[in-house]
């Protein structure tokens, strides 16, 4: 019998939400595509997952770029002895920084949209034209909170996120009918990995216990949302810690 | 060791939502309280459960009734030999029907509110007084797509369903910081029940399949969001099958 | 030439909202109905009206009791010397108090319900009884940002202001298209009138200058719902003072 | 006394949006700059308001540019005999297709990005560097029904519609309190304008009177957001014709 596989596209630091996803979904018993620009990093994921038996591939991939976005799922979808085509897709890449509104320049709005929004366009649109004709297949988006709420400081990154929940709607309402079942999430709350352990250690040790998402936590949330019944398929859900404010 | 509880209101028939949210508990370990306004039917799904191995009480109970919705916590709460107090308290209880709008009577458009909103609000105020100062526990309850919206005819769901809404979210806002979880969800399309089958066959048959929600996929989530981690916690989710349009 | 007519639902105050908006659909020619639960107050404001030769009347109404809102809708539609039955029907009633949810009783629970939504849906229902047959005409429910948004305290305030949002939603998309414009204000701020001048100063006087919402500004983007053209409706608008944060 | 004047940015037909809010604001006794990328459409736009005695100048721009950018705001608030710096901003530009997902390219996503959402970025940032010293002024963005939601075949419109609305929430948050009132409208309906009449007569034609928003009518409430007390200022309004459904 073949092994299932997945395409995690946003994949950077080995304790960031990108690898946790990897790991659960190579848990599960999935052949897992590590995607992300920085081979260092996606290697030191996709490594992990083979030594502890599980199954993985890093792919060197900058999803802004149309041209290596195509070729990241034709490899994907290309016949593999023992390897089903992927039939779960994530699109978790993105950036994030508090500017005042009056400093950003065009070119850093611009970048905020190519990773956090056009990104997700390019893999979700290769991956409708891939599962489209299968019938079948899961696509979540990583949102955030900006995603539904622009803030001082932060509209460039409100932006990009508005304008990538509303690509995984439209998807939503053009392919759900056919089988596929597109989902964004809203991740409320600051991640307990590495970028902010390593960038931030002050705050993060002023939230306390569990005041920080788990990334093994939004995991869990993924994984279900891949392994509901399509009579009950969920487009939208939030994920917040038990104390942040909302 | 002790079995964990549940307490599920608005359980009718024994192929609904409420019927099988007691099955699913009662399967993962939980003894569950089956409360419900009609003891033939409610009697029916406790006894299911307890026929096949389960553990479950069905109690009749109005919960409209603030004497009644206090009994019925205080019971649950009260110390039991074998068993926890209850750590999952879900509110199903719902009525629905199209009317035009100059035909709501002041009379039908309070009995709404009251199924469907006031028992809501004693249900979800009995939960977070006992765990409260027990700092744990899991309160859901169910909504529907005229919980975010109001459509011709249905003002008098939308209205109960949208102050529903609120409840829980006033609740998350002053019970998560507690360690109480409060989840609300967006039921948006048919169940796939008694009600339904019983009362438009022919709709049913033209939705062909899974284009109702299934009461144990929809039991399926309630259940994920029960055992999501603090960290990573669900306000608010649809759910839907794959072929609904909205 | 006949004047044209309005009524206000829910006028307290003389320096309160609707007494406000009677005024300012006084000076705009209009004969106002001054509806209220408490005759000496809107009395007042009535008779400031006609003392400065606006045209108006004072209806001591309950709305919250279904045969007090159809009398005040068939005393105000009947025909009458010089006067076109009411085109303008503003529901501006409705109560607030931070209440700790577990303090909260079902009567507390249910005053506000009848109040804030209850009686808005009588209105509503009436005024739409008579405009459709007309139609044409405009009805305004003032809502507040707990009509969008639980938050700790106000589960009994939001949910029914919630409530009383979806009846508008309701009534727009039924009534609409039938030439009825029904419009949803959400208040977000303190409105700076009586209630808040004499119950909370030290409050006021902390906000500052046009910190709090002037009643005769309200008053001037409910006369612009009125005035718009049918090919360019506002269903929901939001007004708060510029520095509230939201 | 000095003149005070307007820039509105996306100007195309004579008959467009963009067209009647220069007239209206002309109308108003503004000097208005024209700006839009087709010399010939926005000298006709201006040259009729001269003709009937206002005062106006049209600047070919285009506002994805932010050398343009930065140069029509700078010009605009250079200081001027007879003529007060700019107090009224409107983003007006935008274009709309409908496009099966899969056959989006990069370069149509991104093309969509640039003209309704990036350059609304580089007007409301210009706006917000001129107007902050200032402590006043308004800026307006026009939005879509397409900016709170998805739909099959305008992920590329959405997307880009969705990021404009979170500009203006960002920039209402920041400079709300610093007295510059920023406001998002939601067209929700077609434009009887020379976009639709020309385009697509059968259905203009289909939709009957005031079926489709009248451009004046539209005009009516961007004149009515800029008047607005600072005490209650709009965030965001919708405006459909009467008979849409939604």
């Amino acid at each position: 019998m073949n092994k299932p596989s997945a395409i995690v596209v946003g994949v950077g630091a080995e304790q960031g939400l990108g690898g946790a996803l990897c790991r659960r979904f190579a848990a599960e018993g999935y052949h897992v595509i590590v995607a992300g620009r920085t081979l260092a990093k996606i290697a030191k994921v996709s490594d992990a997952i083979t030594a502890s038996g599980g199954s993985a591939e890093a792919v060197e991939t900058d999803a802004t770029d149309e041209g290596a976005a195509v070729s990241l799922f034709e490899n994907a979808f290309a016949p593999r002895e023992g390897i089903d085509p992927p039939d779960l897709v994530v699109f978790n890449a993105g950036i994030n920084r508090n500017i005042a509104f009056r400093e950003v320049s065009a070119a850093q709005f611009e970048e905020f949209w190519r990773v956090c929004c056009l990104g997700g366009f390019l893999v979700g649109r290769e991956a409708a034209r891939h599962l489209a004709p299968l019938g079948r297949g899961t696509v979540i988006f990583t949102g955030a909170s900006a995603s539904l709420r622009g803030k001082a400081g932060f509209a460039q990154f409100a932006s990009a996120k508005a304008g990538l929940r509303m690509i995984s709607q439209s998807m939503a309402r053009e392919f759900g009918p056919l089988g596929i079942h597109v989902a964004h999430t809203i991740i409320d709350g600051g991640i307990d990995g590495e970028r902010l352990r390593m960038g931030r250690p002050g705050a993060v040790a002023a939230m306390g216990e569990n005041g920080l998402l788990h990334i093994d936590a939004i995991a869990d949330t993924y994984w279900h949302i891949h392994r509901q019944h399509p009579s009950a398929w969920t487009q939208e859900i939030d994920l917040r810690p038990f104390k942040e404010s909302f």
